[in-house]
């Protein structure tokens, strides 16, 4: 982390300079440890040449001990804050998951100043991992790849789908795996995964993803429910590993007996688009267009109606950039007409979804190299049948 | 349901007619479900009179499912959703969770409007629980109580505090906990619970409860870590089981063998000043008194400075609102001196925190009645000795 997170700075500063801005002042807490490695309560400014400073509310202690960031002090009180930034007019935040609230304190201890929407910014740097990352994220997909090849342990039919994500979840979490998954998107939330199998696997809902599952109730209406696992039924398990912060995201079909051969049919699909999308996932490959192919092919193999959600509600992408959150950029959607960058990461998870019968796809995370995507969830893609 | 949001609604259609507003919109998704009974992706617009309407973006099928709503559409054209807010001039909003984008977006669909913050409003609405509520939490209580009674049968010295928080987890989750836990404030975060034992249960960390935890990495600094679980320490259990979207908070301790002597005792005042604390918890009594009367039995037992977190970073606290999320009002603590409601829920957690030797303490939920607290965890306070 030594070098990383002044390279990040650095990244950002070219930015900040790029658009006339002053600095940037960060609240959000994956944001701050994306340029300084803790995730403690802070305020983090980098101005836009010198050196960022870190403002720490709690834990001072802890902060100091983590944080990559050579000033580090108190948050200090609202004049000496007020003094700290004098004379800075232009000043970049992230709008995207700053409340209100605190936009408004920001502003009353920061009168006069010009405050600017840095959220694409930010992102777009994100998006772009460094080799030290992307080993992170390699670390990551194995640890992820080894749980998912205990599945066989444990699933059965006559289980319902918590047991199933109950099973899962345990080793997951003695695998290294810390839960929490951070989402950016206003309205969305993820408890570490789906596990879903028949019929509930074609469940409406609020997640912007292909599956969503019927959930335990109304409150929670996402991800596996109390349904019972029955044989020759498609069980989905979508989860998300979470290590040093990296998210990494891959999906495994199971079946206990035998699929129908529609769903056979369509598991090949699923898997000849994910083959497609990978190979062109090569620096200058544009977003949309990878979303176009994906689309084009599930409509070739007559299954439009049922790519990537329920018909009607089909989520408009194929992929999704993984990091430090869930939903970072770029996402292979229509309008996402940016070019690939080498480095990037991301999910491919074409899906179908039948109503009634459940769903069925497949999904691995892939880094953007000159050669085409580098599989970073190294587990076969097959079906796994059992018993 | 059937009779709750309609009762919920009027209550805030009094505050918006106190307060002068025309009405209310929501988009955080915890506060729809709270009126409506769903959380599916929407808008809610909550007139000071007059029907509310529930207009949705995602998944609509299943929102006209679960909501209790009379009036429910997709989410309109931005010509069409101006028009009907047309001639609403004050408009509520929880600004306290609504990010600054979120913000933008609606000023500019509705311009020349005046925006008004009723996250005030909005919270001291929910920390009153109805009779339905509350059997829904006695209700998470007794799944939680049951989770905690079979500790025994897992925990064993050499095992590492990640894989019993792993194995309690994946009970709770059997046992119908849906795992996400909505927090409110800004920069707070929390994966289902907290399982320490020893040194790492006096951490230094952001999270805003007496005991922390060593987490994972410094990306998750918070929780169970890989720090083997040694015999005659003090392990703490603090979770939050979520049914049917409830919280329900608890905590309880373990030990492989023999606490000393100055634990042993510091458990006992805990005890004391959760008993004291909670015979008080009647209509009337000041939220800031019951905390001072906590802070003073902690200092009349020599134990002020290790009460409620790290010496120096303690928290300001002994108990906090439970509800639909784990932050919710009222707080008993400096500077909340208002006084109970008889139907508010509240976890009563006094806590000891000695550097180097771990935490300790006791928790529950509580429901303010004018008898006291009525206890929502309905299992024994004891330390409990395996082995």
């Amino acid at each position: 982390m030594k070098t990383e997170c002044p390279a990040r700075i650095a990244r950002l500063q070219e930015k900040l300079q790029q658009n006339n801005l002053d600095g940037a002042l960060f609240i959000y807490p994956i944001d701050i440890y994306y340029f300084c490695a803790t995730r403690q309560n802070s305020t983090l400014w980098v101005p836009a040449q010198g050196e960022p400073l870190l403002l720490v509310r709690k834990s001072y202690v802890r902060a100091e001990q983590e944080a990559c960031c050579s000033a580090i002090r108190p948050f200090p009180r609202s004049a000496e804050f007020a003094q700290l930034l004098d004379g800075q007019r232009k000043i970049g935040m992230t709008f995207d998951v700053m409340p209100v609230q605190q936009y408004n304190y920001y502003s009353k201890l920061l009168p006069g100043r010009d405050f600017v929407d840095i959220s694409a910014i930010n992102r777009d740097l994100r998006a772009v991992k460094s080799a030290w990352e992307l080993e992170r994220m390699r670390h990551a997909g194995v640890q992820l790849c080894r749980v998912y090849a205990t599945v066989a342990d444990f699933l059965q039919p006559g289980m319902r789908e918590v047991d199933l994500a109950a099973e899962f979840e345990a080793r997951l979490r003695k695998a290294g795996g810390e839960g929490y998954i951070r989402m950016r998107a206003f309205n969305q939330e993820l408890f570490h995964g789906v596990a879903v199998s028949g019929p509930s696997g074609s469940s409406h809902g609020f997640f912007d993803g292909p599956v969503i599952g019927q959930g335990m109730s109304a409150a929670a209406p996402h991800g596996a429910s109390r349904a019972v696992i029955e044989k020759n039924q498609p069980i989905l398990l979508d989860y998300v590993g979470v290590f040093d912060g990296y998210c990494i995201d891959m999906t495994r079909m199971f079946v206990c007996g035998e699929l129908d051969e529609k769903l056979q049919n369509a598991f090949a699909v699923a898997c000849q688009i994910q083959a497609a999308v990978a190979e062109r996932l090569k620096p200058g490959a544009i977003c949309s267009e990878l979303f176009e192919l994906a689309a084009r092919l599930a409509e070739d193999a007559g299954l439009a109606e049922y790519f990537m959600g329920m018909p009607g509600e089909n989520a408009k992408f194929v992929g999704h950039g993984v990091g430090l959150e869930l939903d970072e950029m770029p996402v292979l959607a229509q309008g996402f007409n940016q070019p690939l960058v080498a480095g990037q990461a991301i999910a491919i998870e074409p899906k179908f979804v039948f109503p009634g019968l459940g769903s069925i796809g497949i999904e691995n995370s892939f880094a953007v190299t000159e050669h085409g995507g580098e599989k970073l969830t190294p587990l076969p893609d097959d079906l796994i049948q059992i018993c």
